[in-house]
């Protein structure tokens, strides 16, 4: 079994390279992820009551996300620098959780996963940002790719 | 009670702001926080017999790691921009997953609990993007602050 | 008279340069700024009845000018980078114009001037893209320091 | 009517939103702005004895305004990262006002108004930047797309 | 001989310009560079001894090139954005220096020989900044362009 | 010996870390580097006629040192995020040569040489950019510490 066929972003030897994308080709891909902030019930409840009523907490969020997408190459040392067509990013509110879907969409000649990760990840990382000062035993959990369409 | 004492990043109408740090004293501050990237125990054996002898995946996350957490006022919003005194990122591989632990230390006039966290996730995130290829069905979980130090 | 002690980032032979603030006593300082889009009362209109009541037109417009202002040291080449302790953005919608006031607070040993117009060509740079598709005569004007404070 | 139609960057409940536009087709478009940032007469008179013979004043106003273009999608969260195929930036000193005018092209599936406005208002606060010592009356204005062009 | 297809980033007056590339095609091209840290001998057997086998330095070396070639555009002022379709580098350790090469490729309307060329310089000041403590004598040198292509 | 003492940035295993500077003492700190890009006499030439008259290119080329200077940071991975008290730099033309020095200062716990050498290389490298049309014979040349100083 050839290693470099497998971790696409080793070479033979097992060090860490940027994968040529040079001659494939540029297709629509979209990439979905998921992820959330488990949280006390109690701050959820906080939440519902002062925060999401004026909105900013979930609009911060989501605006953090927007950006971090477009910069998923800074952020990702061997990710290449795709043109996002679209985020889209979306928020549920459960008991326990906040939940974030992103969808991230491209013209490119590779995938976006990273980018919708990167995403959710960011999304997660300010709300826990913007909720710490009341619950100091948030986690965030469950990141992961729902979806990968190629067109 | 009074919500802007709760959500310290919300004024009293629950509208986003950025916290005044002006009169705070500049202290030591220690954070440090932990996650990992769940994974099938097949990639952990593929890794442990063609990545990590040569130790490049883990310290390209590493890397990425303490770039992001210097840019962490950069990716949340809401976040002051703080000098980093060191970073420090440690992996451990168990069975089925890469653990993440990093500590972040400042002398700053409010913590770095946002950019330990920040560092977790990006080592996280870096580590799945040169995992992706061969499996697709990894999970970032238990990303959480695990200590808050002020001296 | 000595250019130089006039254009304080010009030397004697009228070349740009950074000033040297390596003396200069870390204080308190404040600076406010305003500015304002100037569109068709049509547009404010329509602010009011879709845009405003969600909340998320101003809050993008806080969120683009917080980030710009922590970011002014790389927008302004001249300009030092600053520890920011605080950025506050206000917006006042009026019958033809959406204003904006922004003041930025800082413990440096040079003001936050630049830091509270970048804030405020931000802000109002966010509200034209968004209102750009239904109003192509919008003007940014009226963009000043009002306030400069020094504790 | 369609609230979604008229403001591109709000979905129909008012929430803000990046515009999909990976089935737009990929055009050259050209966008120019201009702006000025008057001040004092004597401000002009010094500014022709002192810095503009140099050259260095406007020469550093243009490069600030061709990086921020560059980097327009990063200032303003809805934007794309576009790929700017040119950017012009002219200056005309007047007597009571440093008048700047950008041009901005590309090749891409949208248009690059915000990349012409960016280059402007930066130029602007640059040209502010280095005057702000000798005249404190400054006000930028007249912020203003003067025209759009799609071959 | 007109100055302007001489200095291309200069137009005829001059004056430092942008080079439009709206007209030029897209192709794919690749260029290759190279320089090195000369150092004194021992400093290589303290590396060798002490800090390649691990190979912490050659990565982070790596890392550090890579994401600088892929922010070009933003260190240097008059370079356009590319999409870069890989960045390749590569050591090799002598007995008074380490060398640096790097290839860098792209589908682009122009070349990416100062991609190449950020590359080998970044690569080689992480090297420097990892020897500084052991070796105050190190220069670097020979940076070139070695190759390039359009094919 | 222990290694850890000489390479500042390995630990003892030799893994990459970055130094922990939080117990060491703000002081000001003065780094000086130089370098130079070495070029076809004809190049000087061209250079005296057409471009240094106009000035446009030395200022470029010390816009970017000074933008870069303030971004090595995020250049060189385990480099500190430094408060910079000023940037000076200095050109000076030979007959095959433009040499460029760059003086950097700041008040913090650590120095700044990789920030002066960071300076120095990205003038240089902005010099390239813009005379690679007329030569392709270029190579920068010389890039080290000339003076450290702690006040």
């Amino acid at each position: 079994m050839n290693p470099s066929s497998e971790f696409s972003h080793l070479d033979a030897s097992g060090a860490a390279r940027m994968v040529d994308v040079g001659h494939k080709l540029a297709q629509r891909r979209v990439a979905r992820a998921e992820g959330r902030v488990r949280c006390q019930p109690e701050t959820i409840t906080a939440l519902r009551e002062r925060a999401l009523p004026k909105g900013d907490v979930l609009t911060v969020a989501k605006i953090a996300a927007i950006q971090a997408a477009k910069r998923t190459d800074e952020l990702i040392p061997l990710c290449h620098s795709l043109p996002i067509d679209a985020v889209e990013v979306e928020f549920s509110v459960e008991d326990d959780a906040v939940c974030v879907r992103a969808s991230v969409s491209t013209t490119a000649k590779t995938g976006v996963e990273m980018e919708a990760l990167t995403a959710v990840s960011v999304a997660a990382l300010t709300i826990y940002d913007m909720c710490k000062a009341v619950d100091k035993t948030m986690v965030i959990e469950g990141i992961r790719v729902t979806e990968k369409i190629k067109e």
